[in-house]
């Protein structure tokens, strides 16, 4: 099932191809019925449009029915943690965003706008989209900056009737579920059993240990840049305290050569780098995810001198975690079952049909399907809609 | 060149086809290039895409290039003015804009998104939309209540930097002056010279009364609910009392039955009635714009014992007055040449573009082309485009 080995080549591309690929933007807007005729025009806009306006007005559940509202997902983004480029700004972060909507498209059949904000105020952001609300069926929150991402998320849940979630936290969790599931099972060890040491405290960081502890994984520490958080730290507030006082149960104090003495799985997910002597000081399984794009924290190659598993962020080494596995299949399932949230129940559910997929394969080399696997999608919708099916029984 | 007679009869649609044809909604979005294999990937998302991001973040100019922004028009509404539904809400007016944005791909090329806003706030309407500006290239406000829908669009015409126009305003005075630029030819008239009299004060009625003052027509009247709009009412404000100074050169005062006494046209925007009397006071080249939705202020074939030409907003009768004729191609023109605003001049130029067409098979049942003419929105473009780079010249 893997065609890549670890000295596979990135695939070479030229700025040539990339900006022409580009040009006029990612993406298009069709009609779903003709208009060739005054008979397709009176059906489509006036007169007959007024039917369905005056039946939705008398009973507002019927939008669901009678718009596209109900299966497109709006990608919103502010433009302030795009990639690894920082804040780049609404504008800039379009083309990534266009990307993202196309993914959509391609993988799960959902129709996708991009939406980029041109304020970086919280409270502005969740006003505007809470405003737009009529306007699209879910939302999916890309590339906000931590901590502001973490309110807007939850404001959002809050205060709409529909699926939002913020990809880089949760997609990202999700498949390194997915992954650390089949790790594990490779190493022949219990996945609630693991040590596990993530590094970064952003966005990504927070929703892994999260997933993981929901998961069964009592013993999860974060790093941040300043070291181990941990709940002597007197520098933390926040969310990072909050994680202080629900992670590293064994109250390891110190920096990643601290943290790392010992576990059994690393994942990176900050712009840092993980000395090779550190690896070294991991147990005798240990797995090593060095999330980092375009640089893994540790090149895989030296990883697995210490490590029997390794997974990057790139297509150009095996294990590749790439959120693209999790997020059509999650909104998918999560509208299609009508579902009102994307519960943590179903994130799990999600990692584990990424999980099922290359269970059977399993190498140290293939611990998950491959981004363009065309089963992963349907995979994930079912598994998300089932939990969201049982939940409402 | 035309089909329909006076006794053409409606189309008959039924109730189960037109909310058949809305199952799901009227619009999809597709994706402009392939997204079939990893080196598809690498491009169209990370990490080819990175390259396009930095770029428009290093030159924001960049953006109308690499982005699907600068050929997009956001169809924006509130919901407080749908077709003759009224104040129906943001949700229920989706289908409407659904459909908007249907014409504006198929008869311009154009990618449009419908944005329906919960709020009939204008400051808030108006942030929303400034702040989603780098989403889009154009803005297509639409059925926004007057007298809000006037603040709303000059205020974004103002804040923004691209073409913004309310259709139920300007769309339909384009429209008007093409139709009375070739009934005035079919009943040998100066344009110019014509007393006009405009029924209905509301959005369509100021905007018709001002590009036939910018195109030339000294003598418009306004009638609102309460009569001609005179200089000497106390009850007026805002931009009814503006254009009480602006028209009405001859000092009219009274009812429809004063302002018809004598006019060579009326235009009919509002939902009232004009009683058979009253028609026969006009001149005897009259001309009646009866434009109301579903029903006409009087009936065409009433109208026309008084009236050498008669036009209506309906497609089974001649002479359909349609905003389809003007506003793809007045946005196609706009963004083709890099327009910032959509000017007087343009909106002119649209409607002479517009009557052009007609004008060499001229009858009293043809004084504008079918709304499915294809010669039509090329012809807008072209003439809008052309002012526009007149005048960066």
């Amino acid at each position: 099932m893997t065609a890549e080995t670890v000295n596979s080549t990135p695939i070479e591309l030229t700025t040539e191809e990339i900006f022409a690929a580009h040009e006029g933007g990612k993406l298009s807007v069709g009609l779903t019925a003709p208009l060739n005729d005054k008979r397709d025009l009176s059906i489509a806009y006036t007169p007959g449009v007024a039917q369905v306006s005056r039946a939705i007005h008398a009973e507002p559940a019927l939008a669901q029915k009678y718009t596209w509202a109900s299966r497109l997902v709006a990608v919103v983004s502010d433009g302030t943690a795009v990639l690894g480029l920082g804040n780049i700004g609404a504008s800039a972060s379009l083309p990534v965003m266009e990307g993202k909507a196309a993914l959509f498209q391609k993988f799960a059949g959902l129709d996708s706008i991009p939406l980029v904000i041109e304020s970086t105020d919280v409270d502005e952001i969740v006003e505007t989209v809470v405003r737009l609300r009529s306007s699209f069926g879910a939302v999916n929150l890309e590339d906000i900056s931590a901590p502001r991402c973490f309110e807007i998320e939850e404001r959002l849940i809050e205060a709409l009737d529909m699926p939002v979630m913020h990809d880089d936290q949760h997609g990202t969790a999700v498949v390194v579920l997915a992954a650390l599931t089949n790790a594990a099972k490779f190493v022949q060890r219990e996945l609630s059993s693991l040590k596990v040491v993530v590094s970064g405290a952003g966005a990504a960081g927070i929703a892994v240990a999260e997933i993981l502890m929901t998961a069964g994984i009592a013993d999860v520490t974060i790093l941040d840049s300043k070291g181990i958080i941990h709940s002597g730290r007197e520098d933390l507030s926040g969310i990072k305290a909050a994680y202080a006082e629900r992670t590293n149960p064994r109250g390891t104090t110190g920096g990643s050569a601290e943290a790392l003495n010992g576990a059994d799985v690393f994942v990176g997910v900050s712009a840092g780098t993980i000395p090779e002597e550190q690896l070294a000081g991991m147990s005798e399984d240990a797995i090593v995810f060095a999330l980092s794009n375009p640089d893994p924290e540790v090149h895989p190659e030296i990883a697995s001198r210490y490590a029997k598993v390794v997974a990057t962020g790139r297509s150009d080494f095996p294990n590749q975690i790439n959120n693209v596995l999790a997020f059509p299949g999650i909104f998918r399932g999560a509208l299609d079952s009508g579902a009102k949230k994307i519960t943590p129940e179903m994130k799990v559910a999600a990692a584990q049909a990424i999980a099922d997929i290359a269970a059977s394969d399993l190498s140290a080399d293939y611990i998950v399907p491959s981004p363009l696997d065309p089963r992963v999608a349907p995979a994930v919708t079912a598994a998300v809609s089932a939990v969201a099916e049982a939940s409402k029984a």
